[in-house]
């Protein structure tokens, strides 16, 4: 009697992410994961970087990703773009955005009329760095609030994405936080992270930050 | 042919959890599981914390949970007391403490020694909220910085919870944020809930914060 034996959990949310992957290949959309701890700014920093790809005439989209709630989605409203909210409630409350889930998200586009699409990822700096979506890049925010020793303790994070936001920069004359330490322990975890000082409040570094995005390759 | 089903994989971890359980038990030891997103000053409080209860002349330890790396330790060593600590890494880079962890962490230290033991989890705001480890209470800290939603988003820990330390207040002049609404989200989640405004830098709200630890109960 054969008893058959899933090998590995991860193979069944890779090929979701493949399959994913290949309709972001066919409708020639480029998307971007994007994860951080809880508070750190992702979807501020969103509402004030897809104005700037908008003016370049780049149609964008948003999977907002949670485990309950469409806070995050309501906030995006005033940008006019497609957003779908993923919670994982119904999935059992998962701490991450898993492949299934940006799968079941991608039915509720028109994805020929999307140009960029953001997955922004539960917060969370452990286990969503698991997992591949089927994405073109990973970035990471860190807030400046949460201390310089974060890509010391979060590695993984780190390791997986091409880019770090460093937010809330405008807060920096008011933390006993070195920037210079926070770059230097990035660069140590990865050292090909793209790293950018961001403030979404005063729009400080931002244009770096959608640069780095219409980079292709 | 019988085939053996694990019906719950929390059992597991709720066995090693009643065993440790047993040992605080039996050596008198309070044990307090702390909890919060990455950064939100899980490690400076109890910097702060452990000096007074000390001066009340009680007995402290401390059990450091992180994936990796031994900073949190280190920054601990001041305080002259036993500190642990807990790498989930060799078992994997676990998102959470298990209660296996604080078994193998407890045999490291003189039980009969000890009044207070705190557990601080690993930086996430999802997963160890949903692992009994056999301590007396549960307690989250949540930095103003990370924005009054967070309680909505991430119900379970705020649920699981029986304080919550709102940290970082004197940052509270530079933040677009409203102390009450904190307030309000906690106790739509939890009505129960003990809220402690707290300034590590400042030592505002640090000694409320020390008497509910102090109350039995």
């Amino acid at each position: 009697m054969d008893i058959p034996v899933i090998r590995d959990v991860l193979e069944e949310t890779n090929a979701r992410a493949a399959e994913n992957r290949e309709l972001f290949d066919k409708h020639g959309v480029f998307v971007v994961n994007i994860m951080s701890s809880p508070g750190s700014g992702k979807t501020t920093l969103l509402s004030k970087t897809i104005p700037l790809l908008q003016k370049r005439g780049l149609k964008c989209a948003v999977i907002e990703g949670d485990i309950t709630s469409t806070l995050d989605s309501e906030r995006l409203r005033p940008l006019g773009i497609p957003v779908v909210q993923a919670n994982t409630e119904p999935f059992g409350g998962d701490c991450h955005v898993g492949s299934h889930l940006v799968q079941a998200a991608l039915k509720h586009f028109d994805l020929a009329a999307i140009d960029v699409l953001f997955i922004e990822n539960i917060g969370n700096l452990v286990c969503p760095a698991e997992f591949y979506l089927g994405e073109d890049r990973k970035a990471v925010v860190l807030s400046i609030t949460e201390g310089e020793d974060k890509p010391l303790k979060y590695p993984l994070m780190f390791r997986e994405c091409k880019a770090c936001v460093l937010s809330k920069m405008d807060l920096a004359p008011h933390l006993d936080v070195n920037i210079e330490s926070f770059k230097e322990n990035i660069r140590k975890t990865n050292g090909n992270m793209d790293i950018f000082p961001v403030s979404s409040k005063t729009g400080e570094g931002i244009e770096k930050w959608v640069e780095w995005l219409l980079k292709k390759g």
